[in-house]
């Protein structure tokens, strides 16, 4: 008796594609937009917010006003210049943000403040964040700008809580879930928001796009941290380990050292506190990780986050638009694997 | 014959008293919200923001408003919290510029990032920023968001600019207005004319509150650079000759060169280049300047401006209020005379 080897159907991995073609016209239209207002009379302002917006980012957040248009069914433009406003918030905070961290990499080329220097990165950050507010008020809806400015001073507090944790080894899994909703989570729900706020499709609608954008952006930031500490530089865009010499307190650590043995704690005070920055102690410390399955463990909390992100639009019918959505969420946990 | 010698009466010197008794009351409630609105659940900001709003700021974009909404008689409240707004914008870009020029004194102490670091600096800078668009949110007039939107960007597009041109010894007087019209000048023009939004008095009107708060503005950045080249640092609060060290391209520096004979701009060329900056170099520098009279013309350019905003509220009927603003006009260009 002999058989053909019939291979197993292989495991569909889930994609972002479904949303980059739910999306592609609108973000057409965006991406015009943003090209348009960033330019300015001042010609290091193009050069320098273009080397960061041509730069190969995916523009995630601008798509889930999109996608989140296309699910309640929105059928004008004025969600255009509003994503371009959320493009242009979330540079303005990368910049900065650049500054704030010394970064060398971003999205894999040399970081804006190490090819432009840290003034002409501040200062081009503080423009696109007007440029974003003027697109705002362009558009007129004053429950935008109020979402909007709430969430810019909300990411701003959760980047000094970040900074004031640094450091920190006592941090723990609350105050870090706090930080990740307030420096990232923020903008996505609000991203996801205005959409409905737009579409003027009700109060349910809105409060369900705004959590699904929210628990997304905190599985996002999740597995963002857990990539830093189990892929290589090429992939991730930047130096791998910069979070574990920055002495950062994200979610790998904390599980680390919360199910660490003495002798594993005191590396991890030692380590956070800036004293083991060698690869060999980037090695160790990555090994502990798998020892406790922090890594895995922190993509499982991103798992979590991401499942109530789809249930968050199980109140809309279902669509392409949903599925679309649902299946990014999945994607956003499984990068990086 | 004899005379008893009558000493001829002392020439009043214009103050800024009158400004500062009109606008004390609405002041206490704007220096109420600014107290309010910069707290924070994270400790560190309202730490640094307090740090320097609490740092003896004499608060001038602000009473501007107030004294705008004084002269076109409006009896409201919706001023004080736009008003905060402003002191929150420009309490941002002074942060923001500590980091740009690395300063170490600001109002005749250690600068913010000196005490807190650049990162929080940039970061708190981004947080009242972003408190400013929700106060003018609460508000909710679209032109008042319309108006102080633009005047960030072009605040920023403003610092950029000086940014490109430091140390650019060819940089004109033309060029020079163009930035400080827009680093300085468009938010003591915003400042003024949202006074009349809010009163909604008209357009003659707020384009009369605009023109006073632009041409004040320049006369006000004039003064400024005259004086880091002819008083002590105790008097400006900053350290004397900072503007020289860093190459600023300000109108001293080029009048000076402009008049100058060879030799003194070879001296000029290599001072603006960085390599003039010792003790000596900047005595020098003055000595060049009394020779060209460069800051005496310089406070000279800032009177026509003055002169020009007291015309421009000369449409108003003679008030208290008038009188006031004319008078902060007279005393932005004696200031440490």
């Amino acid at each position: 008796m002999s058989a053909d080897i019939v291979p197993l159907p292989r495991k569909q991995l889930p994609s972002i594609e479904p949303m980059l073609s739910l999306t592609a016209n609108g973000m057409n239209a965006v991406n015009a937009v943003i090209l348009e207002r960033m330019q300015s009379e001042i010609p290091l302002i193009p050069r320098l917010a273009g080397y960061l917006i041509s730069g190969g980012g995916k523009r995630l957040r601008p798509m889930l006003t999109l996608a989140g248009a296309a699910l309640v069914g929105y059928e004008g433009t004025r969600h255009h210049k509003l994503a371009a406003a959320v493009e242009f918030i979330h540079t303005a905070t990368l910049l900065h943000d650049d500054v704030v961290d010394g970064s060398e990499l971003r999205r894999g080329k040399a970081a804006a403040n190490i090819i432009f220097g840290n003034p002409a990165t501040v200062l081009v950050g503080d423009f696109l964040f007007s440029r974003a507010f003027e697109l705002m008020t362009e558009d007129g809806s004053l429950k935008v700008l109020r979402i909007l400015s709430n969430a810019s001073a909300v990411i701003a507090e959760g980047e000094v809580s970040q900074l004031t944790a640094q450091r920190q080894i006592e941090t723990s899994e609350e105050r870090y879930l706090h930080i990740i909703g307030a420096k990232t989570a923020a903008l996505f729900a609000a991203a996801s928001q205005i959409s409905a706020v737009v579409a003027e499709c009700g109060e349910e609608q809105e409060r369900a796009l705004e959590d699904y954008g929210r628990n997304l952006g905190v599985a996002f930031q999740l597995v963002d941290d857990a990539i830093d500490y189990d892929s290589d530089a090429a992939e991730m865009g930047k130096d791998p380990g910069d979070d574990f010499r920055e002495g950062k307190m994200t979610l790998p650590v904390i599980l680390a050292y919360a199910r660490g043995s003495e002798d594993e704690r005191k590396f991890w005070k030692d380590a956070i506190m800036g004293h083991r920055t060698s690869e060999a102690d980037l090695a160790h410390a990555i090994e502990l990780m798998a020892r406790h399955n922090a890594v895995h463990d922190t993509r499982e909390r991103a798992r979590h986050f991401a499942q109530r992100a789809i249930d968050a639009i199980s109140i809309f019918p279902d669509s392409k638009a949903r599925q679309a959505m649902a299946e990014a969420a999945q994607f956003a946990v499984a990068r990086g694997y």
